[in-house]
């Protein structure tokens, strides 16, 4: 009597296409062009070119967050027309359509692989009108389009178990030293580690350590940014619930003299 | 019989987030984890990172232009974690939701505040789960997904009738000069100021004026930015109602080498 | 019975505006201010300022893929204010707003105009309450959005017939050599060319050919990115079907010094 509309379908799309080319506009056309009802979400276009790890880890952070049946476009692609595989994971009740190269391997290793399907389909993607450069526009968005009208995703090709894994700088742990690194410099500058909290709690029972960073000595956690004077480093728990160093309303990486790889080092105090 | 469906409640971000890190898709994430039926419009999440008034200045021209019931979520927060009020305001039948440090205070200035909440519900955001650095995924984007999905401001936590408003640098109004100064600076080197068109004309009673900034000075406003040669300064009334000193297909920025603060003189004529 | 809603109207937003201004969220709360139900999706603001032809070649390849009824909104817009005449072109069944600059002439030269209209209705736009810099706000979005409630376009004002078309550097084709020039550099820093590879495949005649570009020479058409080592330079086809210079996961633009209008040469072999 009173039927409810299906809300339209979840399409995120994560890229290092940027935001001044053509290519993402291409995709958001071909998938509507496909699926018209389809709410399309930018999570961000402006990853580093070509790079694995930083896409694996905010697809990891971000994806799981989105309600279960969503559809996740990840395009980072530097193999682009090479033998990498274009696939379609399910994980978590969520479905995620890209290049199987590593940017989903995060969410398979921390959640777990329900199934997986190489894409292959000659019908709806016949080789022969697949450019050599932009499989987002010319597999992955009109896959993802594809699932979005209700298509089974083992019709798009045969089942795959083994997508591919990346490594990840591992910490290392050390009776009075937690030795990590910096991973990720964010837009504030502030620097994501690779040093758990849950690791650091468990390391430091309950003692008090200090943070060694570029140089500088930094007395444990700080409770929030603003416990410290403006423009003073701090370390901090992240919002990824990992070791943080930053500035209070400044740049960590400037201040310090940040980058990727740096070490940082935590040490038992008494 | 033919029940028209709801349109999707709008919910509206604005963020010194950038668009390289996961911020910004955590908080959609958050939010359609909620509330799935909803459009999340992106106003800008490259503001100035920390810094109040461009925040403020946006936020006033933006958000009374979108329909009544809109939820517009800003975070520009670097006292997250400090004591700094997370709030939620009302405003001409709008929501405003985020952190109560100044960027809705041009908004309560201008349009008056209907009534405001501080948002404390440790039913809804358990304090352990809150992170010490990311209120916009932890507070914001879901005290926003709550309030789409109906529940009321008040249950989120107690009133409150004085939310922070910022200081805005004011103009000196004399006999035959008019002082003001440069507020911002857009993306295409035109320099925003201070000066409102309907104070101008108040001022110089149809009398003629000259503009002196950065040592140049320029002939009164013209009429549209092509009335003057290709790269040419000119003063204009700006998209906001106030003077903006720009070139013709350049940037006065990098020609006038201008910047914020920089002043900007009115002077009668004859 | 079981009435279909329809799913929103869809407006696409192509601007130049950046994204750190209040330019585009005042668009979009103009839309849905006047026209709630519509679903807007960015293509890209971070064209280059004032420039036409990157808009009208993005505008091409992006908005026809977009479904029957698009609407298309672009501001590129150097002239806002002079008279260069706001319009709505019909082309394919879509409909294309902005300014008459030329940034729609490359969709109308590939696939014809069925009908344009010059914005010009007083009474929806009153000359009065415009600025005089920001038509994206004060009549190209507004007119978008009146089209998305149902206006007829021939309400909004007369009809037109001879929108701007803008020039395109050609390319020379000589019996031996074919001569071409980088159009754009993109995102990658990949150099694309106006060498179409239809034009290539047409003059080289299945016989091989070099392509000298900025003093190096490479040997013909790549297969992929990936048959170059990484970081060599490599011609293949783009994702638009005409001649990109490359390297393999790293910038073409930075290894081999390119820019905007660098010749591109091929040369038959043998």
């Amino acid at each position: 009597m009173n039927p409810k509309p299906a809300p339209p379908s979840l399409i995120t799309l994560t890229t290092d296409f940027g935001t001044r080319d053509a290519y993402v506009g291409s995709m958001k056309g071909v998938i509507l062009g496909i699926r018209r009802n389809v709410a399309i979400i930018d999570l961000s276009h402006d990853l580093p070119p070509h790079r694995i790890l930083p896409a694996a880890f905010l697809l990891r952070e971000v994806c799981p967050r989105f309600p279960e049946g969503t559809l996740h476009v990840a395009v980072i692609d530097p193999g682009v027309g090479g033998d990498r595989r274009p696939v379609i994971l399910e994980i978590r009740n969520r479905f995620y359509v890209g290049p199987d190269n590593g940017i989903f391997g995060l969410l398979v290793k921390t959640f777990g692989l329900e199934r997986g399907w190489r894409i292959d389909n000659a019908r709806l993607f016949p080789p022969a009108e697949r450019s050599r450069t932009f499989h987002g526009r010319d597999l992955f968005a009109p896959a993802a389009a594809h699932l979005a009208s209700g298509v089974a995703p083992a019709s798009l090709g045969p089942e795959i178990h083994d997508p591919l894994i990346p490594d990840v700088p591992v910490c290392t742990v050390l009776a009075d030293r937690l030795e990590g690194e910096v991973l990720w410099i964010d837009r504030f500058g502030n620097a994501l580690t690779n040093i758990e909290d849950s690791l650091v709690q468990q390391w430091a029972r309950g003692g008090s350590f200090r943070v060694r960073v570029a140089g500088r000595t930094l007395p444990g956690l700080s409770p929030h940014y603003g416990a410290v004077p403006i423009g003073d480093p701090l370390a901090i728990v992240s919002s990824f619930a990992t070791l943080e160093i930053a500035c209070n309303q400044d740049s960590a990486q400037r201040v310090l003299r940040l980058r990727e790889a740096t070490p940082v080092v935590l040490e038992r105090l008494g």
